[in-house]
């Protein structure tokens, strides 16, 4: 869809052609369109959008402009949109609205619904409570495949999937009967012969990034939510866990990069913002670097007799970073994909060990003929092969144990990726340079 | 389930224990169950598991272990997996197969399949036609609801979805219908009056990251693929399109860390394999950082006058690296989730351009201060604070050009990332620091 005709055509009101162009769009698209939008046109479009797709787009909407609609909205159209909207929705939006927003959409809803978007808005922020939706096809043993089926046709279109249906007894979760297994079994089989019992569920604690990982394990549709109490509470739907998985992958990879992640995207975020997102990391890392600068010092009389040695610095200090982040982006990204756990970390050091030492020899001899072609000088190439070999086995090890203990430490292993262990690395490589260099040429 | 004793029972050949364990078990689980076995328990075992789930166990075992149970399998027994597994798990199990067995299978299936599974194969790698199975529903529009319903539950046990369905005419795609609309309408309507024309589609060779980001986006369950000639051939479904996310996040963070992407696991992959794909970048980067060693002997007066200049390359050279890695990884990222492309290329730099401005001041006021608190250097502290300024700025602008570069050329963005831009911002900093030095110091 062209966004400039649709904007045309609504500044000229003919909202004729606008609803049939709503009227076939898919719902995520739509939400886009409006994003375009200027407010006052925001509010007329979406009263222009098909009633069954309404929630949906809404779903679908950017925070600012979803909290601009609840504003303009009248008691009775904020109650048509509750009402269609998931439960899981419902508590995204009133995670991100102003407090005032948040009471009257606490007045609009009926006392059970409060009660329910309390208890959700209570659940730690990364669980699964606040993945779930609280709406899911429910059904008993004692049906029929045809009570099932018609159960289904009469409250199915108000459920977020009806693909997977629970089987529960006073809430308590007995099996899981596929929409596929209804749909292709005969009409008089009981739900009881036809219900799975070895049932794969999360409780209301756990964290999304395990709830998302089982997702992508056993490519689910949806997975049940227990409470304390085992008894059956809501369910996460695959589209959730999708989000999950992309936000944390960006998260982990803004970590890594020495950020603080943020839930915008990159345009929406401010340069301000951007700037208080990197300057914390920029500073610590640039003090820790000082370290490094200040142990070159102690080796002033060193370069000061062979000046040949500097030049030999940054070389040696970016392989020893890139070795170290070699490692640690292998263990965190393991770490994310749950492959590798802290209990592996002997296995992982023995790895590294024998992985950095072919690497080291490589480097080694690569610049070593280097050397002694360019400058034709055995001393030299000795002093920068032993110190490559040194410095890469040792940044491989303090690049794959770090992450392993932060996450012993319950602390996120992301943050332990390369610009922190560069800086570690530095002054490893330095440290072990001059020492060496020192030593074999007696400065 | 405990693997112990599985592997015990098993052991002593007690098969009903064995195979009632099997029985409740899901297929995920029961694959990597039986990875722990060695390969004779392997078949045996195999043979033991519930025929409704022998193939999805099959497809979800490693290569290794397909390759031993082809090679096992009796003419019966290969004939009655190949049947029971969907296209594309046949197609992946194909790829990796040595030639012999992949003859073997291709004698096994029947003309048809044959000639469908040699087309299937021709698609090139990374492409929607590899990812997609060629078992889905289709239904006629002049259907009804319960017509419908009664050609799934006829035909559909053999589909990997029937959520989805596909309403063709002369496998042109007219619409499609929800299981969930199905489900939920009444018998009488007929599909023409109920299906979704509006249909956002892929074609046999969509890239399998674009086809990833449509899922992520729109939140589908499958997607349908269309050859040349608009046909209807297959279609996608979500828990490949997952698998496919997650891959190529892993294969990005892997890219980042100057690395070549394995696509096995961290201990799945040998000592030698994990050295050979680190041992290029690491080799091109040292030697390219040996341009800025050389460039640093250039100045030998500058630092053979004031010896304190060299203990602060490694704080700018960090600092550098930093901030390109920063701006590259957020850039990198955006590129990958489709929010930033090459036409945003001067918002970016703008936008860049100002934040490393900001970050800059800062942390050229940070270390300044630091300087004359500790050297009591007016001199000293201006050279620093212009350097990193002026460093922060142009790697910023490279870490943010260079990945957009990359998308343009049709290369991967991903191998833009710090190691490369570290190098490059390495020789960036070196000379303006030391030209800023001997100005200022005027050496």
């Amino acid at each position: 869809m062209n966004k400039e005709i649709f904007v045309k055509l609504l500044a000229q009101r003919q909202f004729k052609a606008v609803r049939s162009i709503l009227d076939v769009m898919n719902e995520v698209d739509i939400a886009s369109l409006l994003s375009d939008l200027d407010d006052k046109e925001l509010a007329l479009a979406f009263r222009l959008i098909p009633k069954d797709k309404a929630a949906e787009v809404f779903a679908n909407m950017n925070h600012s402009m979803q909290t601009y609609l609840v504003e303009m909205f009248s008691e009775k159209e904020l109650k048509e949109l509750l009402d269609d909207l998931y439960m899981d929705d419902t508590v995204d939006l009133l995670e991100e609205l102003p407090a005032n927003l948040v009471n009257r959409i606490l007045n609009t809803v009926d006392q059970a619904d409060r009660t329910l978007i309390n208890q959700l808005l209570n659940y730690p922020d990364d669980s699964a409570g606040t993945l779930m939706t609280t709406e899911y096809v429910d059904i008993r043993e004692t049906m029929t495949v045809a009570q099932a089926m018609a159960h289904i046709k009469e409250t199915g279109i108000h459920k977020e999937t009806i693909y997977t249906c629970y089987v529960t007894d006073q809430r308590r979760l007995l099996g899981i009967v596929s929409a596929k297994d209804l749909m292709t079994t005969a009409d008089d089989v009981l739900i009881r012969d036809l219900m799975q019992t070895e049932i794969i569920s999360v409780s209301t604690h756990t964290d999304k990034e395990e709830v998302a990982q089982l997702f992508t394990k056993y490519n689910f549709l949806a997975l049940p939510v227990l409470d304390q109490d085992e008894r059956l509470v809501g369910i996460v739907t695959f589209d959730d866990a999708m989000d999950v998985m992309v936000d944390e992958a960006t998260e982990d990879i803004t970590k890594m990069a020495a950020m603080s992640p943020s839930e915008k995207s990159y345009f929406e975020t401010s340069v301000l913002a951007h700037a208080k997102h990197r300057i914390a990391w920029l500073l610590i890392l640039m003090f820790s670097a000082t370290i490094t600068g200040t142990i070159i010092t102690r080796y002033e009389n060193a370069f000061a007799a062979i000046p040949l040695l500097v030049s030999f610095i940054p070389m040696l200090m970016d392989t020893g970073g890139n070795c170290g982040s070699q490692s640690s982006t292998l263990i965190i990204r393991g770490i994310a994909l749950g492959e590798i756990q802290f209990s592996d970390l002997f296995r992982v050091m023995f790895k590294e060990f024998r992985v950095s030492l072919i690497v080291g020899v490589a480097l080694a001899l690569a610049n070593g003929i280097r050397i002694l072609i360019m400058y034709k000088n055995a001393g030299l190439a000795l002093v920068i092969g032993l110190s490559l070999v040194a410095t890469i086995v040792i940044s491989k090890l303090i690049g794959c144990v770090l992450p392993l203990i932060a996450k012993k430490l319950h602390m996120d292993p992301a943050i332990m990726a390369s610009p922190l262990i560069t800086t570690l690395v530095d002054t490893c490589s330095i440290l072990i340079y001059f020492n060496i260099a020192t030593q074999v040429f007696q400065l």
